[in-house]
C-alpha cells in the first residue's frame, strides 16, 4: 500500500500569507559540504592527462587567422609549424600554474558578487539562443526586448547568483552592435554579475571599456567583473575571434571561460575517455594562452560535452555518457586547481515537456553532483540551445533552488539528529504536532514554487493547469513585480552617452 | 553560440529499419561498476546506528494484533511489556547477521532470474496504485485488465527486470480475492520474476501455494521464486497482516522486502539524520523478525522515505531531503550487509508534465548513483503513488534503459581511450566518417527510444507531439505486439483449478 493519499492540515490561506510575508532569502552563491562524486580512479584519471598531454605534443592545436596568438605561443615554448601550435609534454599543465585556483568576480551590487572556484556553485541563465518561446507566441526570434525581460526575471531569481551573458541573441538589432546593447542591458536591469561579448575582440574592449565607466578604472584593474565564455572550435582549434576577445579579457585582469563546446562522435571520439581527453587537451591550450597573455588572469575551466544519436545526427541531452564525462572532466578540473564550468539544464526538446525535464534533471543532478563551481545554461534551455523558453526558465529556475538544501550535506548535530523527538514520540503517533517538527517548521525541506502537491480534486477544481501553465503565470506576474535596482544616474547618463557615441563611430552591419 | 544545429546524415529510413530489425538486447539484471555516492561520514553513519540502537532499546517497536510475534521476539531475546518489544543493544544487528548480502529470486522463465544484492540493480514496476491514467480515458479506478495490460507492458520492457507485485490494485474484484488474480496473471501474462500478497498472512500462504504448483515443492523449499513487500507502520509499528505475511514467506524460504513507508514530518522526525535513524529501526525490527522465523531466509532492506509539504501538509517527491535519505540508507544497508531497495520514479503531480519528469529523475538520478540494489516504483507512479500511468510507465521506462550505460563506468580499454581516432583525426575535420567512429557505431551512446531530438522543422511537420503523445502510442503498440509467453499447458491449467476452487472455499468479501 505504499502511496500517500497525503495529510492536509487547516489554516493554509494564513500559512501562505506568511510565507509570502516573508523575505525571500537569497545566498549570493552556494557552498557545497558533499564531496564531489567520482566515477574514475586516480588511474584513470592520470591515463586521460597523459593521453591529453600526448594530444597537445603531437597533434597540437590549429590556430585560425590568428598570427599574434601564434606568436605568443611560439615565445612561450610551443613548437609551431604554420598555424599549428604542438606543446611539449607538460608546458600547458606548468603555464596553467599561475592560474587561481578561486576568484571573485564583482556585481555592481556587492550583495550579489560571486566566489567562482571550489567548494562554490555559481547558477548563472542559458546562454546563446537565437529564438525564444513561450506558451502564448511560441517560437519566434528572440529581440532585445526578449534579452531584457531576461535579464529581468533573472534579476528576480535568487536561484541565479549571477547574470549570465547572451540570455538570448537579439537579432532585431545590427549584429556588429548588438553586443553594446547586451552589456548595457546586464548594467541596467540587474545587479548581478554578467558576462562580456566573445565574437570579436573590439567587442570584448568595447565591454571593457564599459565596465570600466561602471566601476572605474582602477577597481577594473585590480577586480574581475566579467566573465566570458569562449568556446573551440573542436576538434583541436582555436580562432581568431574567441582567442582574440580571450586576450582583450587577460590583458585586463578579467575572466575566461575557455570552454570546448563538443558533440561526442561528431567533434570528437564516440568515448567517454576520449572526449574527455580532447576537451582537457583543447582547454589546456586556451587556460595556458591566457595565462601566456597575462599570468595570474583568471580562468574558468570549461565542458560543454554532449552526444549525437548515431542513427540520425541530431544532438542529445540528458543522456548517460555526457554525465560520466561530466564526473570525468570535474575531477580533471580539481586536478588542474581551475575552477570548472559545465552542465545546465539540457535537452533536445522543442517544449518543457517530460523529456525536456528528465533530460535537464538528468544533466542538471550530475552537474551539482560532479562539483561543477560555474553552471551555466542553468535556466531557460530548449532545443539544444537554439531557444530559450520563458516557461522553460522558470521551472528550471525553480528546481535550481533544491541545490542549496542537497549540497549542504547532512546536519547531524542535535537537531539534526533528533533524538527527543525520536524517543519522545509514542509508535503509531505521528510527528505533526512534536515539538522538534514545530520548532522546525520553516526551515525544514525545501519547497518547490511551482510543483503542485495537491490532491487531484484540489488540482481539477483550480484548473487541472500542468507545469507549463503554472509557470506562465509566474514569469508574468515576476516581469510584472520587477523593480529596477538602484544604478547611479550620473553613471548610468555617462554609459548612455558612451554607447551612443560608440554606435554612431561605426556603420551597422549584418556580419 | 553554445547550441547545437544538428547535423543530419542520410540514409535515416535504411538505418532505422536496420534498426528495427536489429534483436532488442536484454541483460536480466543490471551490474554496477562505479562506486555508490556516499553523503556522510564514516562517524556519520556510525552515528545514525547507534542513535536507532538507543531508539530501538528504549522506545522499540509497536506489535500490533500479534500476540505469537511478540512471543518469538521474547523468546529471542527481546524485553516484552505486553505488546511493546525492545531490543537490548545490539541484538537486533546480530539476529539479522544470518540474512544473506545477496540472493537469487528465480524466475519462470530462467533467463529472467534475477541476483538481488551488490554489485547488482534490478528494476521494477510501481506498486499499489487503486488509480490509473492515460491520456485518452484520463485518471480512473484501476481494474483486474489495467493490471493485466501493466504485466504485458512489463514482459515487452526490457528495462525492467522484474515483474512487481501490485502493478494496480484491481479494484473490480473482491478484496479478499484479487490476490489470486494479481498472482496469476503474474504467472500467465509474463515470465520475470514477481511479488505476492501481504495484505493477510493466509493470502501470503496462497501466494506460496500457488508458485509450488508453478515451480514445484522441493524447488521452493530451496530458492527464492517471491519477493514480498511488508510495510511498517510508522513511526515505530509493525501490524498482524504485514508482519504475519512476512512470517508466511520466512517460514518458506521466500524473500521480504522489509520497508518502512515514510512520509518525513508526518510519519517521523522533519531531519534527514532523524528519519534516517528511525527508519533503520524500523527496518531492523522487521528484518530481525524474519531472521527469527528462519534465519538465513532472505531479507531486503527498504526504504521509502519523502517528504511532506509543511506548508499544506501535501506528501512532496523529488525534493532534496528524500535524495539525501536514500543516499544515507543505502550506506547503512552496506554495513548491515543486506540488499537494499529504495527510490524509483516518484512525484507528486497528476500527470505526466515538467513536474513530473524532474521530480521523477530527481528520485530515480540519486537511487542509481546510492547503489540501490531493487528498485520498486521504477516506471508508472503518479500523483504520489495513488496513479498508474500508462504513458508514464512508457517515459520511466524508457529512462531506466539508460542506466546500463551509466552503472557500467568510465570505458578505459585502448577502443575506449581513443588514441588513434584523436591522433589521427586533423584539426577541424568532424569524427563522423573515424573509422573508430564507424567501429563503434552500433553501441556508441544510449538512445532513448521516445525522446525526440529532431529539428523543430521536423518535429512540426511529424505533428509538434509532446511526450505524452508519443507515450501514448507506444503503449497501444507494445499491447499489440505482445505475445504470451510459453507456459506448460497442463501446469496452467493445475494453477487455474487450484485458484478456482480456493475462491469457491469461502465467500466474496470487500475486507
Amino acid at each position: 500500500m505504499e502511496q500517500s493519499a497525503g495529510r492536509r492540515s487547516g489554516g493554509r490561506a494564513a500559512r501562505q500569507a506568511a510565507r509570502a510575508a516573508r523575505a525571500i532569502e537569497s545566498v549570493p552563491f552556494l557552498t557545497r559540504r558533499l564531496e564531489p562524486y567520482q566515477v574514475l580512479s586516480l588511474e584513470g584519471l592520470e591515463m586521460i592527462e597523459h593521453n591529453a598531454d600526448m594530444l597537445l605534443e603531437t597533434v597540437g592545436v590549429e590556430i585560425g587567422n590568428y598570427p599574434e596568438a601564434v606568436r605568443i605561443f611560439a615565445e612561450q615554448g610551443c613548437d609551431v609549424e604554420g598555424t599549428r601550435v604542438r606543446f611539449p609534454r607538460g608546458l600547458a599543465r606548468s603555464v596553467i600554474a599561475t592560474a587561481p585556483s578561486s576568484f571573485v568576480q564583482h556585481a555592481r551590487n556587492p550583495a550579489h558578487t560571486v566566489t567562482i572556484g571550489d567548494p562554490h556553485i555559481v547558477f548563472a541563465p542559458a546562454y546563446g539562443s537565437p529564438f525564444v518561446r513561450d506558451l502564448d507566441g511560441g517560437r519566434r526570434y528572440a529581440t532585445i526586448a526578449d534579452f531584457i525581460n531576461f535579464a529581468k526575471l533573472t534579476q528576480m531569481t535568487p536561484a541565479l547568483h549571477h547574470g549570465g551573458g547572451t540570455l538570448c541573441e537579439p537579432v532585431d538589432l545590427p549584429v556588429n552592435k548588438r553586443h553594446l546593447d547586451m552589456v548595457f542591458s546586464h548594467i541596467r536591469f540587474h545587479d548581478k554579475p554578467f558576462m562580456g561579448s566573445v565574437t570579436a575582440p573590439e567587442r570584448a574592449q568595447d565591454t571593457v571599456d564599459m565596465v570600466k565607466v561602471l566601476f572605474g578604472e582602477d577597481f577594473i584593474a585590480n577586480n574581475a567583473v566579467l566573465l566570458s565564455l569562449a568556446n573551440a572550435n573542436s576538434p583541436m582549434s582555436w580562432d581568431y575571434n574567441m582567442l582574440g576577445s580571450a586576450k582583450v579579457y587577460a590583458e585586463n585582469n578579467q575572466a575566461c571561460l575557455i570552454t570546448p563546446f563538443i558533440l561526442a562522435g561528431a567533434m570528437a571520439p564516440v568515448t567517454v575517455a576520449g572526449t574527455a581527453t580532447q576537451t582537457l587537451a583543447e582547454a589546456m591550450a586556451g587556460m595556458a594562452f591566457c595565462q601566456m597573455v597575462m599570468p595570474g588572469a583568471p580562468v574558468v575551466f570549461g565542458s560543454f560535452a554532449s552526444s549525437i544519436s548515431m542513427q540520425s545526427g541530431a544532438p542529445t541531452f540528458g543522456t548517460p555518457e555526457p554525465a560520466m564525462m561530466l564526473f570525468v572532466m570535474a575531477a580533471l578540473a580539481r586536478r588542474l586547481k581551475v575552477p570548472f564550468r559545465s552542465g545546465g539544464n539540457l535537452t533536445a526538446s522543442k517544449i518543457p515537456d517530460y523529456q525536456a525535464a528528465y533530460e535537464s534533471a538528468a544533466t542538471f543532478l550530475p552537474t551539482v553532483l560532479a562539483g561543477v563551481n560555474f553552471v551555466l545554461h542553468t535556466a531557460g534551455w530548449l532545443e539544444g540551445g537554439l531557444t530559450m523558453g520563458y516557461e522553460k526558465f522558470m521551472l528550471d529556475a525553480d528546481q535550481a533552488s533544491m541545490v542549496e538544501a542537497m549540497v549542504g550535506g547532512v546536519d547531524t548535530s542535535d537537531n539534526g539528529q533528533a533524538i527527543d523527538a525520536l524517543i519522545g514520540n509514542p509508535p503509531g503517533q505521528h510527528f505533526l504536532g512534536n515539538p522538534h517538527t514545530l520548532a522546525n517548521f520553516e526551515t525544514a525541506f525545501w519547497r518547490s514554487r511551482l510543483a503542485d502537491n495537491n490532491s487531484l480534486e484540489q488540482w481539477e477544481e483550480a484548473g487541472s493547469e500542468d507545469s507549463i501553465s503554472r509557470a506562465n503565470r509566474s514569469w508574468k506576474r515576476l516581469l510584472d513585480q520587477y523593480e529596477k535596482p538602484p544604478l547611479d544616474e550620473a553613471k548610468e547618463a555617462e554609459i548612455t552617452e558612451w554607447v551612443d557615441r560608440r554606435k554612431a563611430s561605426f556603420p551597422d552591419s549584418d556580419v
